[in-house]
Parts: structure tokens; C-alpha cells; sequence
């Protein structure tokens, strides 16, 4: 197989957020033809259409005997329920979930698979898609084949990993991304209260992130917890006394920090 | 006063740490003479006297008469005892710290104030300092000007403001640089206990850190816990069960991801 004769196949996509949107346009840029978009809300399912020339419904029945391949990029708990009403009539389900396992799709075909591209994505924001990590699992080793040809068309780093692994994967996401932009948010509501703006640690956000593209985090870290200066973290803790549960935050987290410093 | 006047002023660095390295080299690129270097370490002192062209000494006694302008770079829990042995003879005195106040300089002088660049620095790595938003503070309009000048020499963002939200300003330095570091490691360490390597999760820590120049970080939040998808969040707290204290951070910072989301 090529990755011409994948070209071939006809793409839809059931789910039309913010994966869907980056993968059907990474997709559509490479050459592939993405037929039909479905989702439950209109308006996303003609936006993607439109960026990608393609049709849409709301409609999952809709959906069926339109493509050769079906890419799933649903809420997790989505999933199971758009799909008890939609026939595959055993075309190649694939689905772009982090931490659902592959066979969550065995009742629905005999060709199935997982592409789980790792990366925060945003409708406004484009990303270069050719150096996402995209992570793939199949139900047998022809259809592995065929999915890590799609997948290196739009990404050159493509690792095989099974759906337990992949879980692992979405948790550290999780922590690496969506817990780091909580603590961007606790930051900037922390300063907000004395008016001053969140913009003044963006060049430390940015450094903090472009640190760790060449060092380890560990090598990386600086400030009072891994000095093990309990002055400054008293004096911290007491500032923060009162606010939510920052203080328990602060505390539990620079506790991890000096546990994991401290045993090397 | 003109800048050109105050690079004429002999300064001396009390500290040869991380940020004094930074801050050291920064004056000395921007024509400031550095005349001379202490630390505790030898190694540190001479390591960054030969960076800026000065003299060193282990000895802070060694110090005295020797400047116009003393920059104090050490461990807050280190200032008072080192400056305690020092004689400043009523020189100006800046100290460094984000979280100290700018009175522990009073009793050592007349002339003090406070030069807080907000970055988070290690030796190894080179930053663009001009971009470092640098926060001042002194203890009369006289002393503010000439570290304002001094300030604006080497930054292009700096911000007069007192030492209560400085104070803040650290806690929230510690929120989205030292902890945010610690969640790349935890991620990293999900990941390594399943092989998989670290260098996976670059580009999503790039992006994460890259949409929140644009965005505010509560409009950039992704994940399970912002779309409230708990089949997800109790399926990752599962797996997270008996690692340290793994659990207890997850369900802490995705109850605060919950509780500021739902708010709105």
C-alpha cells in the first residue's frame, strides 16, 4: 500500500470540535477528500464542513455507507451512544480518544483502530500538525498498516501504543497541559487582586516551557520549594490563607516538590 | 540623570547565583562596570567575576568600599546574616528578592530600594533580558530614579510596585513557573513508568505555553475536568491509585479547574 491508495479512500468525520477540526484540516491539506461531517450542533458540523468541502448533518443515520473510513472524535461519553445508532456496515472506525480503550468500538466493526494525536487544540488557533505526536493502535496489523499511512501523510512522528499506554498518555497530558494552564489561571488571579496585569508572566510562562524542550523538568526546576526555603513558603502560605484553597494548593504541591527533590 | 551618569557608578554584586549571573551580565553587556563579585562558593564567585570582567572574594568584609551601587542576590534566608557582617558605608543597597521586604535593607543603610526581575534563570541558559519584566521599588523618589534608570537599561518593561504585591507577584512566579515545572516532571514520570519518553510531551507543553500569549489562560482551558467529563476523571484517578500522592493532586486541581469553570 501507498499512501496514494490511502488517498483514495473517502474520510468522514462523526464529532466536529476542536481534534476533529485540526485532524479533517491536516487531512484535507494533505490531499485526502473528506466527504461528510457530522455533529450534534449544526453550527460546528457546517463550520468544519465548509473549511474542508465537505457536506454535514446532524443526522447520524445520515452518516452511513458515505466513506471508506470513519474518524470518531467525540467526548468519550459520547461515544458508546452516537454510535448504538449508527450502522457502519463494517467500514474502518477509527476514533481520536485519549483514554477510551480501542475496543470500545468491536460491537460496531471488524476493522477498527485508534489515532490520538497528543496536543491542545483550539478552533481560533492553528497548529503545525507535522510535529504533533500522533499515537495509533489497530485491531489487526493490515488496518496498523493503513492508519500509520494516514497518519504519517500528516504528522512525522507517529508511535504505536497500545490503548493502557495511551491512557497513561492523556493523564500526563492532562498534568502537562491542562493543569499547567490552571496554575496560569491561579497565577493571574492571584496578581489580578492587586491590579496587576497577567500579562507580566508570559515571559515567564514561555521561558518555563522553553526551558524544558532541552533540559529534563527536573534539572529545570528553580524557586523556594526546591531550595527548601520554608520562609518564603510560610510567608507564601500565609498570604494565601483565606483564598479558596490556594493555600492547600500551595502547600501540596510544593510538599511533592521537596518529596521528589529530596530522595536524589 | 541620564543613564550615561549611572554607568558611571562602580557596581558590586553580594550573590553570584542564577539571578545575579542574569542581571550581572545584563549591566555588564549594557557598559556598567562590575567591579567586584561575593558568594559563599568560591567556584560561584570567580565563575561569574570572569563573565563580567570583576574581582571576587569569599570574604563579604572584602566588599566594603568597593562600590556605589551593591545588587543583593542571595537566598532570602541569607540576607540578613551576610549583610549583618557587611558595613555598607551608607551606600545604595538593591536587593533581588520577590518576596522579601525592601525594609530588611533599612537597618543597613539609607539609600535602599529593591530591582525584582521576574524570569525564572539558570546558568546554563541565556535569556533575552530586555524582554524580563523588571519590578522596582526604593525608598525615596531620588533612590527610585537612579534604579529605574539602571532598570531601563537592561529591560524594556519596568514596573514600580510596592512590596505587598511583589510578594504576590512571587507567589504567582511559583504558581505558573516552579509548579507548572513540577507538572511537566510528574507527566514525565505517568509516562516513563510505561516507556514512554518524555520528549512527547514537548510540543503540547509548547502549545500549552504558546496559547496563553494570546488567549487568557481560563479561555485557552482544555481536558476532562473543564468539560466536566467525570467517566474520564474517575477512570485517570483509578489508574493514578497508589502512586504517591498522584490521586490526591489530580482530584485537587481538577475539583479547582471545576469550581473556577463553573462559576462563570
Amino acid at each position: 500500500m501507498t499512501p496514494e491508495i490511502q488517498k483514495d479512500k473517502r474520510i468522514a468525520f462523526i464529532g466536529a470540535g476542536n481534534l476533529a477540526t485540526h485532524l479533517a484540516q491536516a487531512l484535507y491539506s494533505q490531499g485526502y477528500e473528506i466527504v461528510k461531517v457530522y455533529s450534534r450542533s449544526e453550527e460546528s458540523a457546517s463550520e468544519l464542513a465548509k473549511k474542508v468541502s465537505a457536506n454535514y448533518t446532524t443526522s447520524i443515520k445520515e452518516m452511513e455507507n458515505f466513506a471508506d473510513i470513519y474518524f470518531i472524535a467525540l467526548k468519550d461519553s459520547a461515544v458508546e451512544k452516537v454510535l448504538s445508532n449508527f450502522n457502519s456496515n463494517d467500514r474502518l472506525l477509527v476514533h481520536c480518544s485519549g483514554s477510551l480503550s480501542m475496543d470500545v468500538l468491536k460491537n460496531h466493526s471488524s476493522v477498527f483502530g485508534v489515532l490520538y494525536p497528543l496536543q491542545t487544540f483550539s478552533k481560533k488557533r492553528s497548529v503545525d500538525f507535522s510535529r504533533i505526536p500522533v499515537f495509533i493502535e489497530a485491531v489487526n496489523f493490515q488496518v496498523l498498516s493503513t492508519i500509520e499511512q494516514i497518519a504519517k501523510d500528516v504528522s512525522n512522528k507517529v508511535i504505536h501504543l497500545e490503548s493502557s499506554k495511551r491512557k497513561s498518555l492523556h493523564i500526563a497530558a492532562v498534568f502537562a497541559c491542562n493543569f499547567v494552564n490552571h496554575f496560569y489561571h491561579l497565577a493571574g488571579e492571584v496578581l489580578s487582586e492587586k491590579n496587576v496585569d497577567f500579562d507580566v508572566l508570559r515571559p515567564l510562562i514561555m521561558e518555563t516551557a522553553k526551558k524544558v524542550q532541552e533540559l529534563n523538568p527536573y534539572e529545570a526546576q528553580t524557586g523556594p520549594a526546591v531550595r527548601f526555603d520554608e520562609n518564603i513558603i510560610q510567608s507564601h502560605l500565609e498570604e494565601l490563607k483565606g483564598k479558596e484553597n490556594y493555600d492547600q494548593i500551595y502547600h501540596l504541591i510544593s510538599t511533592s516538590i521537596f518529596e521528589h527533590h529530596k530522595e536524589n
